[in-house]
């Protein structure tokens, strides 16, 4: 009998777009396929998303594409990659939704095939059954799946946490991950994200007593919500809220409006009759009878309330009366901004609370030992996470009994070979990020994103010399232009003094009768290089341009 | 009788370099003179000083400079402002020779007169009288100011805490706030940092019993911490730890190497005859048997720690059994380079502690409360935070019966004039940021940074033509060359189609027979604009060249 073949491409980083691979003989199937944010060197690039170029050499192959929720690190490199890898998608209700939705805004939908599965059912691509699983998480109608082919049985978790009283549906079917336990479970892929957290996450919706709480505590104030548009179970805490507490609601941001719609559209989200207003209405209301949700609470900066933060927001004006509520916690790298954002509405008078009014949609430590207790895999193969979020989580798996070399922390590109007799690392395919820049997917690379960042540094100066063709006879120039450099008006002199080193230069050249333009050009170069360097301790991007007439 | 002017310059924001003006009549003086790193969106600046100029254009009138301490906020800027402001400097004895060391690196060791003043000194400056009063904060002899002139006595705190048990010297001196305040303080100027943090800060010497916990567990492994070299005390304990626990110790990283050299020459730390080595006779002893101390505990990439985690350091590698202690908590904005430290290390094998490792050096409510009830100022002034610090602060002022009215939460430059009668903010002065790149101080601005920001977006374009002068005949070009734009290779088509355009606007305007170069160059910047951002959603910056022969 052949093995299974389990295939990370990304995911396991900071960079967290989630896609995973797994092939048993003639067959593949791909779990998930994300999009992530660029990292701060990643310089005028809009999105990352992962190198999919093994998928695409073996595309005949290819036999579906599931998702285990809507999130964008799980959802959102779709639309780059489905022309290239066009095969069947697979998903629950919502998360499909939510897919039509990105495949529309580029005009993508008639491209793909794609499926509503139900929680219990099971899809069969090529040798491969995959059965979709009830769990929990910060948006509704996420998915776990246990995925069989005649090498045995692996659970991929998704993204989840156990909360014994959601806000939507059901809680998470442990009952099925201790059937497939008992009958036999190869393989443990499970989410890491909290791996390094004591406890237990509280349920969602204890956020929505604290959300309570606040709207008793402060009857006389405005209320402005900023949350993640794709929490939709968080929205419609903060809407029972507002309807609990007479308020009206007007909802703003991009994103959010967006999210909420499609919700709405498919019976994730109830906004009771005549409780919605538009933004525009709002000053129709008296402000103690109205509550906003918002974009924003990473403080994005051109996001809903970053913009009322800052005062350029058309519609909305900060009041020194408002409250103002972030529920969110920061993502790591957000605290500043999210700082920046607090201290400008703290600085307009507004109250802001931020601390307690967010849980997360990630296990924490006792939540995964729960689900490897039932499913009681041969193997564990932590997925998303960092490093260190993962070998957390393989110590808790080693804990409670699994061998560690049954464990495996896997870097993108791994091709992990399992039976039941043993599991080997036994091969890497090709792998990495692709980066999109406006309309170009993997059109910029290493060397572009290189010079972004000297531009960045210290800007650049060209120098344009004509020559004449034949004699070599210098015809204009050298000119100098600078863009990022120093304030050129008040930097004439050096403007002058650098003038004259690269004219010193191209005299220097003719007298040693040097006439390759390409030397004349490096020999520019350096040393106007040089005389910046010692003068100013700075190296801007320097382009001799020569042009012969 | 006139009325003092408190004139904060700086250190209201998050960008905390902290320097305070005080002025009584025809006498100022200065209170700290700090300096910044940059935020993430000035790109190329090296270091941000405060805009000294309303000090510059009042240079006949100042006193003289009291520096409370000797961290980074709080005498960074003095060697690029101590030329242009060249008045006496007064510290205590750590302090000043840190000063020093800066202005010896700079060569400006002989501009600057400088005294160092003991606790309870008194120093006079015009109308001013200067007393030193011990506090507590993360590096010995912290000092805070209580400043008299005919106006009344104010206090200035500096960064401080109270710390009953601190690792070197005595506790903060209440005795002495507590005597001030029973004779009449007008004004308390204190440090908010940590105003938002309940409780009270832990002593500096709980780290030291957590260490020594950590050697007793890790006695089998080399151990590696890292913690800010500013730190004396840390270090400090540090070395007591490895004495104890019969280990050699040697230190790695500029900074650390420094300002441990500079403690240790003024007699603030003590290392044991024959305890310290070089970083080369490390792997003379047994792994067990040494200790390293580095910088890098805040993840910045060029720092001894981030090079070991990355495999790049030249003298030390990391080895599986190796134990990390990141001693330092992550300051804001630093959490992803910490994280992705903590990954590479943990994934060479290392065991990482970065936990429970750290106390703060500033003062949580209730020592502020404990400040404000011996002072019992007239006025509340709360400094060194950001807006939503010092309003926390501004809280517990009024909590303990400051009237509102009395409590000013001011902005960089606002002069607020004081007496027992009354206080207003009566002006506002020049202030605002220098930048510092390279060698340069005030030479890149907010163009200059406009254009860095552009040209790391989606790089530049340069179009180069040669026309004949007279004629108005097109020589040579238009020729294309970018940088930090498309990979040029895989992009020849585009490049072409871009040129064709250019050449097109030239045809043009000689159609309609434009002649004026300005105009034609900002045709050819707006059709390849277009024409790019129709293509690929991309704006490079753009920039027409026309050489006339």
């Amino acid at each position: 009998m052949s093995k299974l073949r389990i295939i990370p491409l990304g995911g396991l980083d900071q960079i967290g777009m989630n896609i995973t691979a797994f092939e048993y003989e003639d067959d593949i199937i791909v779990v998930d396929c994300g999009s992530a944010f660029p990292s701060d060197d990643m310089l005028g690039i809009d999105l990352v998303i992962p190198d999919v170029s093994y998928l695409e050499d073996n595309i005949e192959r290819v036999r579906g594409l599931f998702i285990t929720h809507g999130h964008e690190d799980h959802i959102g490199a779709i639309p780059y990659i489905i022309r290239r890898l066009n095969v069947p998608i697979y998903g629950t209700k919502l998360t499909m939704a939510l897919i039509d939705g990105k495949l529309e805004e580029l005009s993508l939908e008639s491209v793909a095939k794609r499926k509503i599965v139900r929680y219990g059912q099971t899809v069969t691509a090529g040798s491969f059954k995959v059965e979709f699983i009830r769990t929990n998480h910060s948006i509704a109608d996420a998915a776990a799946f246990a995925i069989s082919c005649p090498a045995g049985t692996v659970v991929h978790t998704g993204d989840f946490k156990v909360d014994y009283t959601p806000v939507y549906g059901d809680p998470i079917n442990l009952t099925r991950f201790a059937e497939l336990g008992n009958k036999g479970v190869l393989a443990l892929l499970c989410d890491s994200t909290n791996a390094i957290r004591e406890g237990f996450t509280m349920s969602e919706r204890t956020v929505g007593k604290t959300i309570n709480a606040i709207f008793d505590e402060n009857a006389n104030s405005r209320i402005i919500v900023a949350t993640f548009a794709s929490n939709v179970d968080r929205v419609q805490q903060i809407i029972d809220a507002a309807v609990k507490h007479e308020r009206k609601v007007a909802v703003d941001g991009r994103s959010m409006v967006r999210i909420l719609g499609t919700a709405s559209d498919v019976g994730y989200i109830n906004i009771p009759e005549g409780s919605l207003i538009t933004i525009e209405e709002l000053n129709n209301y008296p402000r103690e009878k109205v509550v906003l949700i918002t974009t924003g609470s990473q403080g994005e900066s051109m996001a809903s309330l970053s913009r009322m933060a800052a005062s350029i927001h058309r519609k909305v004006s900060i009041d020194p009366t408002d409250v103002i509520i972030l529920s969110s916690n920061p993502i790591p790298g957000n605290e500043k901004a999210v700082s920046k954002v607090i201290n400008e509405l703290t600085a307009q008078g507004a109250k802001v609370i931020f601390q307690d009014v967010h849980v997360s949609g990630h296990a924490c430590q006792e939540e995964i030992k729960l689900l490897y207790t039932l499913i009681k895999p041969q193997y564990a193969v932590p997925l998303h996470g960092e490093y260190r979020h993962r070998q957390a989580q393989a110590g808790l798996a080693a804990d409670l009994g699994i061998a560690r070399e049954n464990i495996f922390l896997l870097e993108a590109g791994d091709v992990l070979e399992m039976d039941e007799e043993s599991a080997y690392v036994v091969d890497k395919v090709p792998n990495g990020r692709t980066l999109v820049d406006g309309l170009g997917v993997g059109d910029v690379g290493n060397i572009v994103l290189r010079d972004r960042q000297l531009l960045a540094q210290h800007g650049i100066i060209i120098l344009v010399s004509v020559f004449e063709h034949g004699s070599g006879e210098l015809l204009a120039g050298p000119d100098i232009i600078t863009r990022g450099f120093v304030y050129v008006r008040e930097s004439e002199e050096l403007m002058e003094e650098a003038q004259e080193v690269a004219y010193s230069t191209i005299v220097n050249c003719r007298t040693r009768g040097v006439t390759d333009w390409a030397k004349i050009k490096t020999e520019m170069k350096d040393d106007l290089s040089d005389f910046l360097w010692k003068r100013m301790r700075r190296s801007p991007m320097i382009i001799p341009i020569i042009m012969e007439v």
